[in-house]
């Protein structure tokens, strides 16, 4: 009989104090001897893997989920390499982000700890394994980590290679622990724990999501769609606007900050929306459009209002003209999800209107939606990205994983001094 | 028939962009002019309060419930000018946290932007609906307001002056929305409005947060308990450490940040204790201790687990004679709710031992844990004290009611430059 979720919660959290204690220095210790053991152990995981893939094969899983799941020599090194690099990252545990001595003279630091037990949910890419286990351990945290039935294995023989670099370490096994129990009930029994998980972070797709946002008592980050729009302003280099089109819609339909959405200022909608659409057709992208762009090209299929909600996730495009800045605004901020947009435009006040007017967790000026990424932005590396306006917003690295708290220093000052 | 939970946060989140793109300057102009309406409408104000004293009294409340009900023309003052006080805060909103420029080229800049739509829960202080309307006011958010039925009178009068002001600044008056609908079930609908409310704030007994935290399908900032340490050390400063213990204890025990228990170290415990207890009992604190506490001071009465546990919010202390440091960082990790724990010592190693060992939201060195508020640790105000590790941790100012998001300028980089 396996553990209950209680019972694996309360050893993880037993652990979370000599995990939170950790110098830098023994954390990147940890990091590169756990990178060590995926590859040492690269045979057993790559067996264990291949269990996954047969199985879904022959379940007959579409070919995309079978190719997520399916971990080779090369990505399982691309892992490690992923592990090696967060052991690189700045350590934010023990980070003074503010300091002021107040006028009685005590001493107020801002001081990053880190959250505590944090449980990871995700479907069926074993690399999320290694991921959060290293980015949940460089910010002290413990981490209970819940991955889809289907690459159950793979992520087992994963979590006992980073679990057998732990021990060699001397640090507790039970700071990184994978949920073994494959039943949704025990989703829902984490789900409930509020005094003992710190936060949820649910990853996978939109129903995941919904599902745990549903059932939590505990804190959860949510991530649902990225519907992400470039606007095209009337003052746009057809060029430059013509290159962000084709890289957010074509190089990686499938992700999160892919465009969906094209909107084009109606001043310049006759000379770029052609030339585009010829671009998308040429790319294989299936572009639906507005009454305004069909005008323009007839062959274009007819925008539906589900269309500039839809987060495609494949190469299909809306399309529609507006009249002009402020209809765009308002039209992301009808049918966006907060996640990424994007303005061409050669206008300063045009782009910081459109900044401003949005409150979206990533905005671009003349660069592509694709870099709305932790490692593109800088973080290193990233856990997910936050569109809950909370606590963390769009790509959330290690420091995501942190909170600031106050520590006072001071010589006996008392709030009501006695009178003497 | 009064309108939906639905219809008025709709009718906030429209009023939303308008609130968010205020200049600081606009948004103190407005703050100012809602403590001025406070003043002019004193009269009104204080005749409804009175209203509610009057039901309360009425009902046989109690009188400590009477007293935080009370509005006087001293109290209202202080209200005004707990708002002007808030138009002084520096503005977060804006605020450019963190700037780099990407290898690539891209500037990727972090910028603090409002949550959005806050709601505001709370029980019988109608000081909190200038207070928190203010302070989400100047960081740029929206609010709704359901306050305890008992203050309604006075929480109309107080919002009317607050929109009165919205409206002769040209504002609309749905940023700051007082629920007019006081039963529960409103609540309930409140919080089922993910899809709109960015963050709900519950302030007042524990059973109001459990209710809220229970029901919530919006995120929420929890504050349970207080059940505040002091730890008096084997080197500790006797005077110091009693001087800590009185105003912690004694200057206001119903708030948070009282103390509510006394941890001692074997060594100094013969010298300390009895004359601590001494004083306490001078004091009317009454004592619940452990054996060896008895043992030095008999008439102490026996501490229960359940006292240990206990915010008891009135002139009790536990006390806990421990062999050392580790018995007490363990005793506090066991019984306590991680608001706020204080060391007396002159020994840094155990300080840094002491602050590093817990997690909870404000540690102090030889200062009193009733520094532990919002005022006291110079964020000027506060909207409620965080004991979840999540967003904010400990004290709440203005910035703790903002985000920071991405905001990137390139000049037309894309993630996957075309082969020429």
């Amino acid at each position: 009989m396996s553990a209950s979720m209680r019972e694996l919660a309360l050893a993880a959290r037993a652990a979370a104090p000599a995990i939170a204690a950790l110098s830098s220095a023994a954390k990147r210790a940890a990091l590169l001897r756990m990178a060590d053991e995926l590859e040492r152990q690269a045979p057993a995981i790559l067996a264990a893997n291949a269990l996954d893939v047969d199985a879904a094969t022959a379940a007959g899983r579409a070919a995309h989920l079978i190719d997520r799941l399916r971990l080779d020599p090369a990505r399982l090194a691309a892992i490690a390499a992923g592990v090696r690099a967060v052991a690189g990252l700045p350590d934010p545990v023990g980070q003074v982000t503010r300091e002021e001595t107040r006028p009685n003279g005590i001493r107020v630091t801002r001081v990053r700890i880190p959250l505590g037990l944090i449980a990871m949910i995700y479907e069926a890419r074993p690399n999320v394994t290694a991921d959060a286990a290293a980015l949940c351990f460089m910010a002290g945290n413990v981490v209970l980590l819940r991955g889809g039935s289907e690459a159950f294995n793979g992520n087992r023989a994963i979590a006992a290679a980073l679990r057998d670099a732990l021990r060699a370490s001397g640090l507790p096994e039970a700071a990184i622990t994978l949920i073994e129990d494959l039943r949704r009930e025990s989703v829902l029994e984490l789900l409930q724990l509020s005094d003992l998980v710190d936060l949820a972070i649910p990853r996978g797709g939109e129903s995941l999501i919904r599902f745990v946002a549903e059932h939590a008592r505990v804190p959860v980050i949510k991530h649902y769609q990225g519907v992400c729009h470039l606007y095209v302003d009337a003052s746009a280099d057809p060029e430059l606007a013509l290159r962000l089109l084709i890289d957010g819609k074509t190089t990686r339909p499938a992700v999160c900050n892919a465009l969906e959405t094209l909107l084009v200022h109606a001043a310049v909608a006759p000379t770029f929306l052609p030339a585009a659409i010829h671009a998308l057709g040429e790319r294989g992208v299936e572009v639906r459009g507005c009454e305004r762009t069909r005008a323009l090209s007839p062959a274009v299929a007819a925008a539906t209002d589900a269309d500039y909600a839809a987060e495609f996730l494949d190469l299909v495009i809306a399309v529609r003209v507006v009249d002009d800045l402020e209809q765009a605004i308002a039209h992301i901020r009808r049918y966006g999800s907060d996640h990424t947009e994007v303005i061409a435009t050669r206008d300063d006040d045009a782009a910081e209107t459109f900044v401003g007017a949005l409150r979206s967790a990533v905005v671009m000026v003349n660069a592509s939606s694709r870099f709305s990424d932790g490692g593109e932005l800088g973080l290193g590396a990233e856990i997910g990205i936050s569109t809950t306006r909370l606590h963390a917003y769009g790509p959330m690295g290690a420091e995501a994983l942190t909170i600031e708290r106050f520590v006072v220093r001071g010589a006996g000052q008392v709030r009501h001094p006695p009178v003497p």
